[in-house]
């Protein structure tokens, strides 16, 4: 078997980094074709001189002059910018690429991979949630598999191998809760960023802890199913399983179902995108019964997590629907961040953006481009009442 | 698609009467070639008038003439014993056999199926336990696929689907501890037939309630599944869950656990067997977190319940030891179902006969046979000392 080679986007951040420890465990079974940062110039330079890639990409063009001075003694190509990663994915063979980039910048690369027939490893949910039809459609049109990363949906994927010919009755994604599982709006009035950023089980980045904490990521995760699998809103069921041991379910026809487990460990399922269908031997910490001999599961609470209902109700509305959430809720995980607004405030502005900027019921390639920028836009200017 | 030819060995029973419910439900997918029950010929005679198999058979001979009787009317060809199971299953072709009779007599009707090239939809156990590795060489070298009705084994082999290339790690089977979970040596030395008669999750024969009580019918399913999955004794755990929600799982090589999982109703393994590899619409009732918001895990107590050990042992020493504990435990079942001996009985007579009868490491078909008639006798002459 010759090794994959693999395209890693995003490779400095959370999901990055740990793909390249799954790459530096598996030497014979992978090589490294490209490597893209956002930022983090020291680390990819770093990440460069290890892996050796034929591309490496920073996305910030003003840290362009420190990439091409600590790459100097390397014979690695350097560009800038998501137009830099698009014209690597182009011009060098991967097998695979892990999308790992954060939010919306990585619909275009995706894309791009997509029509040089490259498998996805998809862990850049948002690229689903803009513009999940398109992309699908896209990836159907030239057979290209697209491989979630994501743990909940990994945990499908697992469960539909060999199930292909078997219609899904419902999925349902399992939610830790996070770390305000269980309280109410008046007790969140307050809650500071150090504390909406402290999940229970998960080492993730800061985007997605806090879109954890206000079930905006499980709600983004909702409509991610819907296209990965194709079910309805109604076929998608979320339920809150603070143990997070159980990853997610299907249930079929019959009334099986079938549940991916295991300790939560965002290395398998980075892992089973790269070397699926092959299940890789590895080392991580096995699951045991008995340290969790109680596994409990609770119903959401929507009313207090706005955002898990704004995200069904984008799903229903189909469209841009989706696209504008996902912009102001960026918008809006950056500004909780810089303290600019409160934690309830998140939702507040979601929902705002909703009501407020223009439905597309067929968006355009270019539509969507729109609705992003705009959103963002509107989302910069909302304030408090 | 025409519809299935399906033959059902123990059609009166608790299996066969839930499998005809199946046929009955999907006429356009079956038809029945073959019923067969061992001592209900009421209920046989009015399955056969339903169903118009081509053969029927009553095991017991005594009771061929008013199977005859009954059956004037119809154009059935009528046998008895396992040879006309045999005669049958040699004569008319089916593509499926359910092999649901009782025990150990089910081992030459399986032999038989397997060479006829008929896939064997395994509701009896005891085939594999008494000699698993003459009937799976048997079913390779004919290349006939045994698909497990027991709702545990079931559960692993829905994992298994799809995932042909993956080397399993471990199965870990669930147990439902039966109505004695908890309970001490000292407590169940009093315990009555009804008591025992009584499982809290699984409505089921005597024969496999009481194994259920004594957790003998879990180590039959561990034994079970080292043949069916081609794992070894230290490759297959035993998890007491007294929900009975997961029906077991598989861990692979990678970490990551599948597991299957539904409410306990014996339907859905049955139509799965039959429908394989279909999943049939059901109208089964639908499992809901909501109903279980707690799943619960303990380790099974060996010490109290020493069947399990004994089967442990039993896959350990090989040859012909899991045939002489089959044996014993169905004579000590008949003997606590007589009021012959007490609950804790059960296990001591199956020790006795373990250490008492001569160990084959290599036994043919006969020394099957001659094991299996001969520990029934020691068993039915062993009292308590």
């Amino acid at each position: 078997m010759t090794a994959k080679s693999v395209a890693i986007l995003g490779s400095t951040g959370s999901i990055g980094t740990q793909a390249l420890d799954v790459v530096r465990a598996n030497t014979s079974l992978f090589s490294i074709s490209i490597l893209s940062a956002g930022n983090n110039v020291d680390l990819l330079i770093k990440q460069c001189i290890e892996f050796k890639p034929r591309f490496a990409i920073i996305g910030n063009k003003d840290k362009f002059s420190s990439l091409k001075e600590g790459l100097k003694n390397e014979d690695i190509q350097l560009l800038a910018g998501v137009d830099g990663i698009c014209e690597a994915l182009v011009s060098v063979k991967s097998d695979i690429v892990l999308t790992a980039l954060v939010g919306y910048a990585g619909l275009k690369p995706t894309l791009t991979a997509i029509d040089q027939g490259i498998t996805i490893a998809l862990a850049n949910k948002e690229t689903l949630v803009v513009a999940g039809e398109l992309v699908t459609a896209r990836a159907q049109e030239k057979n290209v598999a697209i491989i979630p990363v994501d743990s909940e949906h990994s945990a499908i994927f697992q469960c539909l191998v060999g199930e292909d010919h078997n219609p899904i009755e419902k999925v349902i994604l399992t939610a830790s809760g996070g770390p305000f599982r269980g309280k109410k709006r008046e007790e969140l009035l307050e809650v500071t960023k150090a504390q909406a950023l402290k999940h229970p089980n998960w080492s993730m980045g800061a985007k997605i802890t806090i879109d954890s904490a206000s079930l905006m990521n499980k709600g983004l995760e909702v409509i991610e199913a819907k296209w990965l699998f194709d079910v309805d809103d109604h076929q998608i069921d979320v339920i809150v399983h603070p143990q997070s041991i159980i990853h997610s379910l299907v249930q079929f026809e019959d009334g099986s179902m079938k549940a991916q487990m295991g300790l939560p460990d965002m290395k398998l399922p980075i892992q089973y995108a790269l070397g699926y269908p092959n299940r890789l031997p590895s080392d991580f910490e096995r699951f045991n019964f008995m340290d969790y001999p109680t596994l409990t599961f609770e119903t959401p609470d929507k009313d207090t997590f706005v955002n898990l209902q704004l995200a069904y109700n984008a799903l229903k509305q189909k469209g841009n629907a989706a696209c504008i959430l996902n912009a102001a809720n960026e918008i809006a995980v950056e500004r909780f961040l810089k303290d600019e607004i409160k934690f309830l405030e998140i939702a507040e502005l979601n929902s705002y953006c909703m009501e407020n900027y223009q439905y597309i019921a067929s968006p355009s390639y270019e539509d969507y481009v729109a609705t992003d920028t705009q959103v963002r836009e509107l989302a910069k200017n909302w304030t408090t009442k």
